[in-house]
C-alpha cells in the first residue's frame, strides 16, 4: 500500500507550482519577545493559517492535482481521522472529484464534521491498524479510488516542501537551521527536499515528542524502528515513521525529544506571547529551541508553526 | 486634564513617520472559511500581534516620541490598569525615560506585572475616577511628568489612526468601510483622521458593546451622554467617550451595539477559524459585522483586531 517512490528536489518545485492556485500563502511572524526569550531570531512559518488549519493541505493538494484526468474521475480514498482527512477533502474538492475518507470508530466527533462538511465520503471502521487498511483497500477495489497516504507518498511529501520554500523566501535573510514537528515524516521528508533545493547550507532539525519518539530513535540506530506505543498529546505526531520517509532523512537530520509537560508550555507561550492558537503538535518546535538554546543562540531559525486545530473547551493547560 | 487640541488628518502621516522605528507593521490576515461566513471580503489588521499585544502602542510612541528634550526628561505619566499602561511603559521605555503609572487597588496582578516589566513605576490609588485623577496630579507635580491620557489626547489619537494607513496600504484593494471597536474613541477617531487623510470615500463604523453604549448613544443625540455604569466582558471598552474623540466622530461615524453573547461567540470564531488570540474587544468588531449581514454583503471590510491580552486561564466560554 505504501508508494515507495522517492521524491528528489526538484518535485518540491513542481508541486509548489501545482498548488500555488490552491494553497494560501502563509506568513512568516516575528516578536521581539519571543526573540529575547529564545536568544535566536526565531521565524515561524504559519502553516496553521493554511487552508482546513494545518500544512497537511499542500500534500493532499499537491497529490490530487497530479493525477491525470482518469484517475482523477474516480476520486481519491486514505485513512486518518485527523488534519490529512480534512485535508484531502478540501483537495478533492478543488479539483471536483469525490474523496472517501476511511475513520476509525471512536475518532474526534469535530473532526469527522470537519471532513464531511469538505463534501467527502465517511466510511467507519475498527480502531485497528489492520481494520483500517483493509477498509481503505475495500474502497479502492469498489471505487477505483486512487489512494493518498498521509505521509508515506511521494507527492505529499513534496507538497509538504512547499510550506519551507515559501519561508526560505519571506524569512528576508538566510536561515541557518529550521525546525519542523516529526510524526509520519511527511513534512520532515518534504521539508529536507525544499532546503537541498533551495538552501543546501541550512540545517534540518526535527522536534519529536518523547512519548512517540521512534524517528529519534530510527535516525540514531540507521535504520526504522517503528514498533512503538504512542503516549503523547501531540494527536498529530503519532504515527510511526514512513519507509520512504526514513529512506529520504537518514543521515540528513537530527532530532530533539521533548517531553509533553515541555511541549504544553511552549504552546502556552505561542498563545500568549505570539498570540496564535496552534495545537500541541505545533509546540513542539519551541519546545525543542527552548530545550537547547547554546544550540540556537543567535542564529537565524525557522521553525514550522504545522497546525491550529484544537478544541477550544479542553486546552491542555485545563487539565488538573 | 484632558488634552482639547484636536488632531487633523495629517497628524496621522506625521504620526506613522514618528513611530515608523518602534512599532510592528502588523499583517492582514484573510480568511476564505471566514469571508463566506460573513458574506463579505474581510480584511483582519492584526493589532493584537503589535508590540505590548495591542493598538494601543502606536498612540503611547507616538505621545512619547512627539516630546520635545525638555518635556522628555521628567517623564510621563498616566492612569491605566490595562492596555495603555503597559504600552506607555513600552514607549518610555523606547526613548529611555521614566514612566509612572497609576493603578487602582484591586487591578488584576498579570496586567501590573506587565507594566512593571516594562520599567514603569506604580502608583496605586482608591478605585475610582476622582483618586485616580488626583493620584495623577500629584505624580505630574512632584515629577514633572507629562499626562499622556490613554485617549483623550491629540498625539495619542493621531497614532491609533496609524494602524489604519497601514490596513488601507496593505488591504491590496479598496475598502469600503472600516469597523473598529469604540471605548474611549481614540481608535474610532484616530482611525477617522486616516481615512479622512488616505480614503475619503471609506465609510467608518464603530463597534460597541451594550453593555457600554455611550459612544452609539452620543452619536445619535448630538451631545456627549457618558454618564452609565458599563457592563460587558470587554474590558478594553469601559470608558466613556473622551471629549475630543466626540468633537472629532460626530457627525462621521455610526455604530453597532453587540451583546456580549455575540461578542463571545465572535471571539471564540476568531480563535477557531482564525485562529487568533484577540481579547473580547477585539471580537466586538466581528460581532457587528455577522449582526448585520446585509448591511456589509460582498464589500470589502477592514476590521482591526484591537488586542490580545487575555487571561487563558479564564477564557469567557469556561464561564458556566
Amino acid at each position: 500500500m505504501v508508494e515507495l517512490t522517492l521524491p528528489g528536489p526538484a518535485d518540491v518545485l513542481a508541486a509548489a507550482a501545482r498548488i500555488a492556485a490552491h494553497a494560501t500563502v502563509t506568513p512568516v511572524l516575528r516578536s521581539r519577545a519571543m526573540d529575547a526569550l529564545s536568544g535566536a531570531h526565531l521565524h515561524f512559518k504559519a502553516e496553521h493559517l493554511q487552508r482546513g488549519g494545518a500544512f497537511k493541505f499542500r500534500g493532499a493538494c499537491n497529490a490530487v492535482w497530479a493525477l491525470d484526468e482518469a484517475q482523477a474521475r474516480h476520486g481519491v480514498v486514505t485513512h486518518s481521522s485527523g488534519n490529512h482527512g480534512a485535508a484531502l477533502a478540501l483537495a478533492a474538492q478543488s479539483r471536483g472529484i469525490p474523496c472517501h475518507v476511511v475513520v476509525p470508530e471512536g475518532a474526534v466527533a469535530a473532526k469527522l464534521a470537519s471532513i464531511a462538511r469538505h463534501g467527502a465520503t465517511l466510511w467507519r471502521c475498527a480502531p485497528t491498524q489492520a481494520a483500517r487498511e483493509a477498509e481503505c483497500a475495500r474502497v479502492q477495489r469498489d471505487t477505483g479510488a486512487v489512494l493518498v497516504h498521509p505521509y508515506a507518498d511521494a507527492r505529499v511529501i513534496a507538497g509538504q516542501g512547499t510550506a519551507t520554500l515559501e519561508l526560505l523566501r519571506q524569512a528576508g535573510t538566510a536561515l541557518d537551521v529550521v525546525v519542523v514537528p516529526a510524526g509520519g515524516g511527511g513534512l520532515a521528508s518534504g521539508t529536507l527536499l525544499a532546503l537541498q533545493q533551495a538552501a543546501p547550507g541550512c540545517e534540518l532539525v526535527l522536534a519529536e515528542p518523547a512519548g512517540a519518539a521512534d524517528t529519534a530513535r530510527s535516525l540514531a540506530a540507521g535504520r526504522r524502528l517503528v514498533d512503538f506505543v504512542p503516549d503523547t498529546v501531540c494527536d498529530g505526531l503519532r504515527g510511526a515513521l514512513g519507509e520512504p520517509n526514513f529512506a529520504l532523512l537518514h543521515g540528513k537530520a537530527t532530532a530533539i525529544t521533548v517531553d509533553d509537560a515541555a511541549t504544553v508550555a511552549a504552546m502556552r507561550l505561542l498563545w500568549q506571547v505570539l498570540k496564535q492558537v496552534v495545537e500541541p503538535s505545533s509546540a513542539t518546535v519551541l519546545a525543542a529551541v527552548l530545550a537547547q538554546p547554546a544550540r540556537f543562540a543567535g542564529r537565524n531559525v525557522g521553525l514550522v508553526l504545522s497546525g491550529g486545530n484544537v478544541d477550544l473547551d479542553a486546552l491542555p493547560w485545563m487539565r488538573a
